[in-house]
């Protein structure tokens, strides 16, 4: 019954659920207090009130029809127009409503773009360690996924064989900054590069090469450290922006996308965009939360709670001896695994009931992720935890 | 910059388009109250008081990280208990939780499926008129999509013709009823015989052939008419489901997909159609509303506002001498147009400002479509302007 192309899907999708099942074996039997599962991205700072007071707001003063009713397959132009305004007065862009198009959440966006501008054949960069739904978003579409390899000294992306990588078949290049897994922030003097390196190759070859920039953690950066809007550094970007971390609210599916006025063809492009959107069957983004949205457009969750727990985690284990640089932002460490293979790290761990995700799953073997994303307390009450783990392997 | 794949769809849009543009055109010169826009299937009736109390009361009750947050890519396992329970209370089936995955609305739900199943060159037979996002749905796989013509006499499906074109290649059939755009409900015998005729074709063929039944407009029947389960009739079928109209939630995306054990590779179809909801970027259905529907799964928007509707409408443009059979669900009228062009016949409604759209855009020319989920007072106001429409017609 299933499809080809669905097929190897099926069969790697079977690790994340063993370990999902894993988690609630282990749960089970040592209780969930006994168990630290840092595997999930799962948000546990909650939304700010603002935003569950704006839906009760909204459905009192505003029609059902209107709210819970079809709009435009862009999103609704109020909407649109405050997003726009808000990326203007923070990052001194100059969009409009018409460079803005609401989607269900950023993985949607990302399928909407690569559906809109992608050939059978077509090559799309990312650079690893990179969330592996990327190639499925990418085959999705017949595209192929090129990965430039880790610089595992900074995580920061290797141009120099990103500038190789590049050929005439490259329609596409998707960062992730702050990244997941690493915590990475791209600055500007990388973005600079990376964008001298695109235009050239733009020429080079007389093509049109679209950054994709997949930017679920904008929000979350932390020792005031800029997190660069990648518009201002090359014309032919596309933003691909969640409100899932920002605002907590990932199971809602509610972002968007920017597609600036300096993209080539940007008309075509937004309008071939929204019928991606609908054909899909997206249709459109859920509504009353693009309503909460406008309500809420300044509103964030409380940072610090991430900020506690990066600074618990990181001197933790760096105490212990474990390895790894300081994540700027996103909720996520990216640890050096003490042995070369990592998915034995991850089961040595397992039997401490520390659960962490291989770097394997990232495309970067010899690490392992650790989503801090957790209670304080359960990290508190890991640290032991990870002291006999460290102990085992004599750091 | 626009995909090859992408390009016709940009190009057929323009005509939609236009239509829309027109009426917002013809209403800033006549004002809104003057012209009669029949063109759009957005629900016009309110969601059931009940809904916005369910969002209410699962903000004060449930906590924000769950209500907002991430669940299985599936639903939230009592969500779909309460769906599946639901279903079989009012149709007699046998389902549970797992034969249910919450979508992001009906036309999700149809991708979600066509990506599981379809191999590229693979057939989907569906019956005209039909919804011609169908064929983008199709397309979407590098699916074909197969018409089998009008019976413009019943509307229902011309089942001999249908015979004739299943083939080795055929793996899929969608149907839709209550139907869009004429209104009519498939009877048991109908589905009956077409059971009979796909039982025979797998078994000729040793294939499967799922039977994609998309039913957005199930609960909206009248005059106390039947819509029989489908999967009572046939093993290898598969329901689409949507809450934007039995809730008038359209632009919140909320629907589910029922998958059951009698499919042929049940389990599989499940797992991978639960995968194709993830990787297409949709993840899961908006976390909210999937709790609305748990507590307000006996809820049904007010079906005699709609009723009204059709009966002032089909007794009005009857009593005109337009010919057009009586719809016994879903929102629409499908009227015969008086002259053999329908396109011209909408051209000369529009003189008159009143939308229609041409029965072409169904893949059934001669015919137009009038959606009544409008207000009562403008089809109270639209009579005399068909009246003077009729008049031009000789009718």
């Amino acid at each position: 019954m299933i499809s080809e192309k669905m097929k190897p899907l099926v069969n790697n999708n079977s690790a994340i659920r063993a370990m999902f099942e894993e988690g609630k074996r282990l749960a089970s039997i040592y209780g969930a207090e006994n168990v630290y599962d840092f595997s999930l991205g799962n948000p546990n700072v909650p939304a700010p009130a603002a935003v569950n007071q704006a839906i009760k707001d909204i459905l009192d003063e505003e029609d059902s029809t209107f709210v819970h009713g079809y709009m435009s397959n862009s999103g609704y132009e109020d909407v649109r127009a405050t997003v726009a305004d808000s990326l203007n007065r923070r990052f001194g862009t100059h969009f409009n409503q018409d460079n803005i198009l609401m989607t269900v959440g950023a993985a949607s966006g990302l399928n909407i773009i690569l559906k809109t501008i992608l050939n059978p054949g077509d090559e799309v960069i990312t650079f690893a360690p990179y969330f592996v739904e990327y190639g499925s978003y990418v085959r999705n579409y017949d595209g192929v996924l090129v990965v430039v390899s880790p610089d595992t000294e900074t995580f920061q992306p290797n141009l120099d064989e990103f500038e190789q990588k590049i050929t005439p078949r490259t329609k596409g290049v998707i960062i992730n900054t702050p990244n997941n897994p690493t915590g990475v922030v791209y600055s500007a003097g990388t973005l600079e590069r990376m964008a001298d390196i695109l235009r050239a190759k733009e020429k080079e070859y007389g093509t049109a090469i679209v950054l994709i920039s997949d930017e679920p953690y904008r929000e979350l950066a932390y020792d005031g450290v800029e997190v660069p809007y990648v518009t201002g550094f090359y014309d032919d970007t596309v933003i691909c922006y969640s409100y899932s971390k920002s605002l907590s609210l990932p199971g809602e599916r509610i972002g968007y996308l920017v597609i600036p006025d300096e993209l080539q063809d940007s008309k075509e492009v937004f309008n071939a965009a929204t019928i991606a959107n609908r054909v899909m069957g997206c249709v459109n983004a859920p509504s009353l939360m693009q309503r909460v949205i406008k309500r809420c457009i300044d509103e964030q969750v409380n940072l610090e709670a991430y900020d506690k727990n990066r600074n618990l985690l990181y001197n933790g284990l760096k105490d212990l001896g474990f390895v790894c640089i300081k994540p700027q932002g996103a909720f996520y460490l990216f640890v050096k695994s003490p042995e070369a293979d990592e998915k034995k790290f991850c089961e040595a761990c397992k039997k401490h009931n520390v659960l962490v995700v291989p770097g394997s799953s990232f495309a970067c073997p010899g690490y392992v992720r650790i989503s801090y994303c957790v209670s304080y307390g359960q990290i508190e009450r890991s640290l032991p935890a990870f002291a006999k783990i460290a102990a085992e392997y004599g750091l």
